[in-house]
C-alpha cells in the first residue's frame, strides 16, 4: 500500500517470509499465516513479503502443504497490501539454474495466483542469472523490484553497487532492493550506498538487512537518514537474531516525525499478539543461537551459523586444533574464487573447500565438484576474475563458459509436463512447475503420499527469578521495618 | 580511558552492571566478574559500569560477598581502566533517603575503595535529592555525571529536559548522562535532546538506553549523527530486551569512519568469549521475555515487565477481565501524581495504587501508605503539581513537604556505627555502610551466617531445525541427480 505522502517511509514486512525462514526453519503454516496475514492487510504495509525463497521448497518437504493453494489463500485475506515474494533470478525457488521456458512459466504462475512485487536477486550479482526472470515480472504487469547482494571485499563498494544499481534502473526496474543477507552492512556504508543511488536515480530504494551482527537498527536508523523509502522489518516476536529489526519499533521511531509511516501501534499490536502466540507453538525451533548477536559476522564477514558449522566440521574429523587455520582459509579460498558474496550456496562452496585444504593440509589437492562447476562458470561470473594459477590448477585446460549459464539449458517444460502427466501427477497446471523444480519430492507430494511434520512440543520457559526484592528493610531513626514491595 | 581524538565515540561498557542486573537478576559472582574485568581492561573503554544500582543489594543479599571486597578486587584488575558506579542520589543504593552523614561517608568510602565515575541520578529528577551527593563525589576528586530520568508526559520535553541539564552543568557535572531506563527515547527525542545539550553546554554527553521497545539501537545511531560522547553498551551475549545494545556492534558499526571509537573487535572477541560462558553459567536466570522486544512500552510507556506484573495482580483476584481498564488507569493516576518516571519506585507506586481503583470500583477510596507518602512530598518534587482535588482526597489537609526530604533526616551514621559495633559486627569502617543501608541482612551478612544462592542449572538447548536442507534434488535434462549439501 503505498502512502500518500512522498516522504513516508513504507514498510515491508517479512514474518511471513524470511523472518520465520530465518528463526523457525521456514516451518510456519499457512493455517497459521492465515488469520496473521488478515490482521496484517489493515495495518497499512507497503507489502508483506510472504512467498518465495525457501516457503516453496519447505511446504512442500516438511508440511505437506501446496505453495501454489498457499499463495491463493493469501491473496484472498490480503486485499489491501501487495503480497512480495523473493526471487532467486535463474534458480526461481530452487537451487539451481532452470531453462528460460521454466523461468517464464513460473513467473507468470506467481503473478497470476496473487504476487505483486518480485524481489529478484543473483548470489553472485551476475545480471544475466537475473535478466530473464526481470522480464517476465514486467511482462506480467508486476512490480519488479530488483536486488543488490550486498557483501564486503576489495572488489565490492559503494561505487561498484552503485554501478549494478544502474544497470537494475535501466532494465526498469520500479524499486532496488539492497539486500544485506548476511547483517554486514554498516550505518556509513548503508548512507553512503542510499545517497549514491537517490542522488543518480529516481527510484525508490529498500534496504533489506539481518539484525545477525547487531549492526541492522544501527544502519536502519542511517538508511532513514540518508532518505531510504522502503524498510524490511519483522514483527517483534520474530524479529532480531538473523531476522529483521522489530517492526513496531521501527514504526514507532518515527511516529509524528516527518517521515511517519502512517502506521497506527495499536492496530499493530493485535497482529502482534497473533505473532506471541506463533512464537509459542513453534518456538522448541527456535536455535537461540540464532536470536543472538553474531559478533563474528563483524570480524570473519562469514554470514551467521558458517563458523559453527565449519567447527563442527572440524570436530567430525577430529581437527579442532586447526580451527583458527580454518578462520585465514576461508578468506582465501574466498579471495581465489573471486569474492563472492558468501550466501547460500557459496558459503557452503567456500566453506566446504577451506575445511578440504586445512584437512588435507595442501590447498586444492582435492577440489569439490561444486568448486569445479564454480570456476567453470556454471554459478555465473564471480565479482572478480578468478587467477589463472588457480583456474588451471582446478579445472586444467577446460574452457571456462562466458555465455549466460543458462543459454546452456534446453527448454524442458513440455516434456517435464508430459512426463509428469504420465505418471498421473498433474491435476493443475502449477504442479509441473512445482514437479520441475523438486522432481524428487514433488511425485510423493503430488500423490498425497506425504505427512505434515510435527511441530516440537514447547519446552517449559525458565521462570526466571525476580530483579527485584519482594521485600525490604526500611530503617527509620534507627528502628527496623519490613516493607513488602507489591 | 579518555581517547586522544575528541571525535572518538567513548564507550561505557555495562555488563559488569546493568546488563546482568536487567537480564540475570544481578546475579553475577565476584568470581566470574574478575577474569571478565581484567580481560576488559586492555579493551580501551571509557569506563566499565561495575558497581551501584542494585549489585549492592543482590550482592549480600543472595551471593553471600562483600561490595566492597568486591569493589577493591575489581579496582586491581582494572589498572587502565575507570570504574563507573550507578548512584541513586540521596537513596545511594538503597530505596530510600539517607541522611547526609551517610551519603558523605558512603561516597567516599566508594571512591576510596575505586569507583571513579559515579553517574548521579533521582527518579523524580528532583535536584534537591542528589545535589548532597554530586557535592560529595567533586569533593572526592571523582568524576561526576549528572543523569536525566528520562520519561515522556505533557510536562517533560526537550526543553524541560534541557533545564535540568542547565542545572547540572552549573552544578559542576564532568559528563551529563540521558538515562532511558525505559527505553522509550526515540532518534528524534535523542537527536533534539543531544543537539539542545551540546549547543549550550560545553560537557560531554552520554545516551544510556535499554532495548527493551528495540527503539534503542535506532536512537544510539542518532545520537551519533547528533554528536553524542558516549554511549553505554554491553558485550553481546548479555545485550539487547532488557539491556544495551551490543558493545561489539556499536564498535564495529563505527570502525574507519571519524568517530571510530578505538577499540578493536578482535581484543573484544576475547571479552565476549568469556561472556558467553557466562551466559551458559547463568542462562536459567534468564526470562525469556526480558529478551524479546517489548512494545507494549510503545504504547502504554509502562517500562518492561510492568504490564505483566499488573495482568498477574489481576489474575491474583480473578480480575483479568478488568486489563483494559487497568491500561487505561495506569496512566491517569499517573497524571494525577504528576506524571513521575515510571521507574522503581515509582511504577510500584503508581501500578498499585491503579489496580486498587480498579478492583475496588472507586479511585482512591483505598491509598497504599506510599501514594499517601508521595503526595506529602517525602520522595520529592513530581514533575507536575498534583491537583488539590487529589491531594485533599489521598491527605486531607495535612501538609505537604515542601523543603529537601532528607533535611527531615536527623544524623545517624555514628549512632548506627555505636549499635553495630556493640552487635559485634564491625570488622571494618564500611560495615557501618553496609549495616546502615541494609539494616535486617547486614547483621546475618556480617556475621558471616549467610549462605549464597545457588545457580540453577541452566535446561539443555533445543537442538533446532536445520533451516536448508540436507540433501535435495537436482535435475539435468530431465535426470535426476541427488546431491548432498555438505
Ligand atoms: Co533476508
Ligand atoms: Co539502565
Amino acid at each position: 500500500m503505498y502512502a500518500a505522502n512522498p516522504n513516508t517511509i513504507l514498510i515491508t514486512d517479512t514474518t511471513l517470509r524470511d523472518a520465520h525462514q530465518s528463526l523457525i526453519a521456514t516451518r510456519l503454516r499457512t493455517e497459521d499465516m492465515l488469520p496473521l496475514a488478515r490482521a496484517m492487510d489493515t495495518v497499512g504495509f507497503f507489502s508483506v513479503e510472504a512467498w518465495g525463497g525457501a516457503t516453496f521448497d519447505s511446504s512442500i518437504r516438511f508440511l505437506n502443504e501446496d505453495p501454489w493453494d498457499r499463495l491463493r489463500e493469501l491473496k484472498a485475506v490480503l486485499p489491501n497490501t501487495p503480497i512480495q515474494m523473493l526471487l532467486r533470478g535463474q534458480n526461481l525457488v530452487g537451487y539451481r539454474h532452470y531453462p528460460d521456458d521454466v523461468v517464464e512459466r513460473f513467473v507468470s504462475a506467481a503473478a497470476g495466483n496473487g504476487v505483486d512485487i518480485f524481489r529478484v536477486f543473483d548470489a553472485l550479482n551476475d545480471i544475466r542469472n537475473m535478466k530473464k526472470a526481470m522480464e517476465e515480472v514486467k511482462n506480467n504487469g508486476s512490480h519488479l523490484q530488483g536486488a543488490i547482494s550486498y557483501t564486503t571485499s576489495p572488489v565490492h563498494s559503494t561505487e561498484s553497487f552503485i554501478r549494478l544499481a544502474r544497470d537494475l534502473y535501466a532494465l526498469d526496474c520500479d524499486s532496488i532492493c539492497i539486500k544485506d543477507m548476511a547483517g554486514l552492512i554498516t550505518p556509513s556504508a548503508a548512507r553512503d550506498l542510499i545517497t549514491g543511488i537517490k542522488a543518480e536515480m529516481d527510484i525508490k530504494v529498500c534496504l533489506h538487512s539481518h539484525s545477525t551482527s547487531g549492526l541492522a537498527s544501527l544502519s536502519y536508523q542511517a538508511a532513514i537518514e540518508a532518505g531510504v523509502d522502503i524498510l524490511d522489518t519483522a514483527m517483534s516476536p520474530f524479529a532480531l537474531g538473523t531476522s529483521q529489526p522489530p517492526t513496531e519499533s521501527v514504526v514507532a521511531s518515527l511516529a509524528g516525525t516527518p517521515r511517519d509511516t502512517g502506521i497506527d501501534l495499536v492496530a499493530l499490536r493485535k497482529v502482534r499478539n497473533l505473532c506471541v502466540d506463533l512464537r509459542e507453538k513453534y518456538g522448541a525451533l527456535i536455535d537461540p543461537i540464532s536470536e543472538r548477536v553474531d559478533s563474528d559476522v563483524l570480524i570473519y564477514q562469514l554470514p551467521g551459523g558458517m563458523i559453527s558449522n565449519l567447527i563442527s566440521q572440524l570436530k567430525e574429523q577430529d581437527a579442532l586444533d586447526r580451527h583458527e587455520e580454518l578462520l585465514a582459509e576461508v578468506p582465501r579460498v574466498r579471495e581465489d574464487l573471486g569474492y563472492p558474496p558468501l550466501v547460500t550456496p557459496t558459503s557452503q562452496i567456500v566453506g566446504t573447500q577451506a575445511v578440504i585444504n586445512v584437512l588435507l593440509g595442501e590447498r586444492y589437492k582435492n577440489v569439490t565438484t561444486e568448486v569445479r562447476d564454480y570456476v567453470r562458470g556454471l554459478y555465473g561470473m564471480p565479482p572478480a576474475p578468478i587467477s589463472e594459477e588457480i583456474r588451471r590448477h582446478i579445472i586444467g585446460d577446460e574452457t571456462v563458459v562466458t555465455v549466460r549459464p543458462a543459454d546452456l539449458l534446453e527448454p524442458i517444460y513440455e516434456k517435464m509436463k508430459q512426463q509428469a502427466e504420465e505418471a498421473g501427477l498433474i491435476r493443475k497446471e502449477e504442479d509441473v512447475l512445482t514437479y520441475i523444480l523438486y522432481p524428487s519430492i514433488a511425485p510423493s507430494f503430488l500423490k498425497g503420499e506425504r505427512k505434515p511434520e510435527v511441530i516440537p512440543k514447547p519446552q517449559p520457559e525458565p521462570s526466571g527469578a525476580a530483579d527485584f526484592p519482594a521485600s525490604m528493610e526500611v530503617e527509620v531513626d534507627g528502628e527496623i521495618f519490613a516493607v513488602r514491595i507489591i
